[in-house]
């Protein structure tokens, strides 16, 4: 699938600030090509990429003052299969490779040692793949989307308490889950084709049989049209700009088209 | 200096369990060479050593059932030039490299985040290592070293309000308020020499003027003598050992002697 | 039932310290009546009976130094006409009386507001008596009795989570889900007949066409023995011993034996 | 000091609502006399005080749908006299009255156990009034005043953390270090002369040989001027207004003047 996607985002910057862009389609997900990729400040702020070590993706550092506004647009090439992960199998812990390792653990926003009887008491008959299934498909039942129910602070626990949240939370609990299961998780933000009503989401990856696989617990979008743009342990490493100072937000579009 | 090293683990793992070993002298601490260095499980059970991702030292996988005695032997050469860090500058966000900023955000234990306008009040008219100084003097003077005053829920925000805690709890709280005046920070346990009483320890990295530096917030032994094992985001990355099934402690030992 | 209840409670205490037993059973509530009560610590400190200011039983302040051994005993006739609450209906909140509004609100261990969405999504079809009874068969249901699994620190959100418990915390959790849902509700600790093992207990009230009901989500003992000691918003009120100091437990029992 | 007193509240009440007031100036409070006091909502709703259990003031109920105005005027006769607390000692645990218990336990807000250490530190070396008063000050100079800094959630340890916080995290503060002294302490809500802006205002009662006694931990108005409306254990107990349901504020004014 080749997909068109165009994300705009529009500022203003109090005084000056540094900012940190993670917007750009991933160009190392082996499941999809970025053919074409332009990223720009309407300032013209000079971008300085910068590797992460972990995962896939990468971060842009610039700066601004006063208005600012980013444009990314870019051509991609999507060819996810996307097979069945039920019959994927849990690799023991001793077997993980170092990659994998990160993602065993809680995290800020994923307390999932605080979920092992949980997840034990209701997932425990199930293995792998089908483990992953179940523990999405009850976070589907039980969650209710609701824009604004959540915020930054907002972490699993909270949300499995409240029975709300948005893409994000749906991916911090099913990390939560399968890290209580032994089952390594991380999450990937992502553009998504056919996703009502358009805008940034976040998914999740989980370590199954050798290798990671994309999974969303929302259920709202395709997973073929799904573009990956940066992974990390949680919400904390993976938000699409953070400005290190105070700013007023003016706008903000993500557009994603089918292109044949 | 040269030193050398022993660690002994004696625990008993029910059933049968994978372990994580986090024990060894880091090699790829530009300040250390390990000379020659030995783990082994009594019962002969394989080693598998897997890469870290970020930062320096190794993880190593292995396996137990029954008694589960781990041994260390290592004897290394260590030249840590101990500078003094006041001078050194605060590296502006936009101009940190991929391998720092991963130390910029909160994590698990450390919620730099809560600790802003604490930081501002109380460290605001200082800049860079001697910001990274004061932080560290206020923690030994305002935190006691209590044995058992912390577990393994106790976070930075715990530690501040308790005033107590151990090298873990200050580490936290250091790379916390670090990361709460845009400093990056990390942790790193580490053999100490001089450590009354021995075992193993835990100190922070800050990153100043384009390098990590160590800091050890405890002030309980000399920063020469410094041998890393691993660095991590917080404790959760870092421990020496996790053994993932229920186990009993039956001793555990760590003798770090000068040799030269 | 005519009931013969004995509670020994035995510490040793560090230096010295003030003492608050709350272990006699209440003389105040209407459903029994205490033939013959009495309370003694061995030592012959003096007993200093202070009244609650809401709901039933009361409080005793006394000292103890060294050994502190706590004996009470007393015959109770207890005439609990165990109604089926599940008609009973929820008083609107405007013509709640004086003595049920301290128990609408959130309590330390109790955080009603943050299970509002799940009562409404899990019970939202119900009211009254009819959904107390609905939310105590959820809690029975979804948690393991497990001693050991909770401490002073736990709250239904962690019950909620961590899904396991003893009776303490099955009443916090009933306690929030009626709060979430507009009924009030509290905590009563009690000797229960039939209860094995044989312990202080904790139960739940609330308030349901004009009057208090008592509820137990354990579901461990029969209501028509059960013998409350003193009522509260949540543990924090009703401890049966608090010693202000440092003590040490060396054993402590109860006996509930059915008299005629 | 004779005070002219009035407060407005204006909001609309999305359907239909029970609504807590809790803004009438405390008949029970020694130290002032109501010589008229007139509470009504513009609708001409029913108003139904009801008593508080413990402490001092009481509670009204009433309806509301759409347009809700209250109005409440009163004026009320001061004479507190401004003794210095510096010199009252503190009661021994053992020789509180029943009044008093309830305010020496954690609360929801004031999390008064996880302070000791601190406390003990701090202000070890004072007792009774004169450590309250050296408490008081520690806030006042610790923290900075800053409206919109906390909300609804943020309770003594957030407070004590971020540094930042408006009259009812002060008295959070005050009220919880206190309690991890063994002195009783509860939040007053009071209208307050002198106060600028002028505000519904939130202070601290401490027992202290054998009486309450009010302090302020914020500064910002003169003893004198106090006229408390309803005690509690925190702000849980003490909120102006309570609407059960969804409300939109509109407006909402205080004034407290001088009469002679």
């Amino acid at each position: 699938m080749k997909l068109s996607i165009t994300a705009q985002l529009d500022y203003t910057i109090r005084d000056e600030a540094d900012v940190l862009l993670q917007i750009e389609a991933a160009s190392d997900d082996p499941a999809q090509r970025v053919i074409a990729g332009k990223m720009r400040v309407a300032t013209g702020s000079e971008l300085h990429p910068v590797p992460v070590e972990t995962g896939i993706g990468r971060r842009t550092w610039t700066r601004g003052a006063g208005p600012f506004q980013v444009e990314y647009a870019a051509s991609v090439e999507v060819e996810r299969s996307v097979r069945d992960i039920a019959d994927l199998g849990t690799t023991p812990y001793a077997e993980l490779p170092g990659e994998a390792v990160p993602y065993i653990w809680p995290s800020r926003y994923c307390q999932s040692d605080q979920f092992e009887s949980f997840v034990a008491q209701q997932f425990g008959a199930l293995t792998g793949g089908a483990k992953i299934l179940a523990m999405a498909d009850w976070i589907e039942t039980h969650l209710d989307y609701v824009p604004g129910a959540s915020n930054a602070q907002t972490g699993a626990t909270d949300s499995f308490i409240s029975r709300q949240g948005i893409c994000r939370d749906y991916a911090h609990l099913l990390i939560s889950f399968a890290r209580a299961a032994g089952i390594p998780a991380r999450m990937v933000s992502a553009y998504a084709w056919d996703l009502e009503p358009q805008d940034f989401h976040a998914v999740t990856e989980v370590w199954l049989d050798g290798a990671w696989h994309l999974v969303d617990a929302t259920g709202l979008a395709p997973m073929e049209g799904m573009v990956p743009i940066i992974s990390g342990r949680d919400a904390t490493d993976i938000a699409f700009m953070t400005i290190f100072g105070r700013a007023d937000f003016n706008a903000q579009s993500v557009r994603v088209a089918k292109l044949d």
